[in-house]
């Protein structure tokens, strides 16, 4: 199933898009303005699925919004998890603090408002703020059942499905502070979309993920590069933390980022970036 | 003001305590489930605060929540804001990350669902997760009007009120991630209490802040000792990123916390830790 969220005739909708993405059918949701957050917990509750309500409409016709327009907590977001991503790091100033194999993942979280939808506008927040905006093309895990300590082995049951995100990111200010919650924190730093991809229909850990600047291809890779696997990621995050549905992974970006550029080649105003992972779709969004 | 949630004859409630902190007045409120969110919403749009409804009753009969049981978004935290504090981390791993006067404040995050009652039990993950269980006593910012980018002359303008917070943290896992969402977040890792004090009522710029294990008194500070003051957290947190009513800042912890000590001395279960702060209240919490 694709699970989305959109605008339509003035007002918010969720539902489901048929398998070749051409057409969006609504689903009766009380309240669709958290988008298919309610879906998500009939799904995690074992109930069904709303009844269809209203017609069936052409994708081209509706506005998608993010699936998950406001998460209800912060998005767990994990760096360097590419190979190829951590070697290019090994010039910049983040060769210090590089993951190892055997060690843990780096997890850092981006706030529910940094989501904006799969074709808006990314809002710069000035030269004053930054001077260094970068992207990152990534899967995201959407968790369906909610869990606490979850195992490697069991971890893929608590997958509902997947959405594409670009993890913007403020490199300058994401080092300066040591922590880099803020530098990834700024409103509309985390375009969302098209919509969900369920487990069923799509293996994350076998996938490929690409990402272009107004056209030029700067990442290309496949998930199984991840130095942790997604099985790995969720045991991490689930460590005496209760996971829950509507959870948020973004599982880190390949290699090819601005940063990696020498010199670096960072975002300006009237930039595009588009991210697409097979099997999901694609966002773009211009930068302003 | 003092601002509450509470549970009383098996309901939540949210209305205020009286300044000697020994009556409560519960309000007409509709949903009382998030404590006193909808009561900072009224206040930021200028709207009075709700009817009284109901009975007054003394707080030794009710149960004292969380004034913001379940916050919107992760909590903002500031790490290593007191000079002390600094001062005795100097001889930790953490000595190759301390801020300096002229640099930029450490901001991290908590999950919502850290959040627990003033006198509820913190539960601890176990030893396979962590081994290394600190305290940090701490004054919490709460905000009341919205606001992006606030310069630090106008930032106290957006100061609701404050509030006692406990940031809880597994020292082990904070530092092998690298960033330190995670060692910071565990289910139940933020006790928060008793009530929020309106900024009318307290200046959080010079007030006392004092932690006790089991009656030993370990933390004893003043906010006047912040590296980075409470104008300057607020510019800093609001940079590119809307502040929204119920938004927490925990500001960091003064001098004392166990990782201090030659050896560290860890939180064990059956430890009570209780943080006081002068003009507000205490809290006091088990460990199991």
């Amino acid at each position: 199933m694709r699970l989305a969220s959109w605008r339509w005739g003035g007002t918010d909708h969720v539902g489901l898009i048929s398998p070749d993405g051409r057409e969006a059918t609504p689903l009766a949701c009380g309240d669709a303005s958290r988008g298919v957050h309610p879906l998500i917990e009939a799904l995690a509750e074992g109930r069904p699925l709303p009844r269809e309500a209203g017609t069936r409409l052409p994708v081209s016709a509706i506005s998608l919004r993010a699936p998950l327009p406001r998460p209800h907590r912060n998005l767990f977001c994990v760096g360097r998890n590419y190979r190829a991503h951590a070697a290019e790091l090994a010039g910049t100033v983040f060769r210090d603090s590089l993951p190892k194999e055997d060690e843990w993942p780096i997890v850092f979280t981006k706030t529910p408002q940094t989501v904006i939808g799969p074709y808006d506008t990314v809002r710069l927040p000035g030269r004053a703020v930054t001077e260094q905006i970068d992207y990152e093309s990534e899967l995201a895990i959407v968790i369906g059942r909610p869990g606490r300590d979850i195992p490697k082995g069991r971890a893929m049951e608590h997958v509902l499905g997947y959405t594409v995100v670009n993890d913007v990111s403020a490199r300058d200010v994401q080092t300066r502070h040591q922590q880099w919650d803020l530098g990834k924190s700024f409103d509309t730093f985390c375009p969302m979309g098209p919509w969900i991809v369920t487990a069923d229909e799509l293996d994350g850990r076998a996938t490929r993920v690409r990402g272009w600047v107004n056209g030029e291809l700067r990442q290309d890779g496949r998930t199984e590069d991840m130095i942790f696997d997604i099985p790995t990621l969720i045991e991490t995050c689930s460590r005496g933390i209760t996971l829950l549905p509507g959870d948020i992974i973004a599982t880190g970006t390949p290699s090819g980022v601005g940063m990696g550029f020498k010199p670096p080649r960072w975002l300006k105003a009237g930039d595009v970036f588009k991210v697409e992972i097979d099997g999901i779709g694609a966002i773009e969004n211009r930068f302003q």
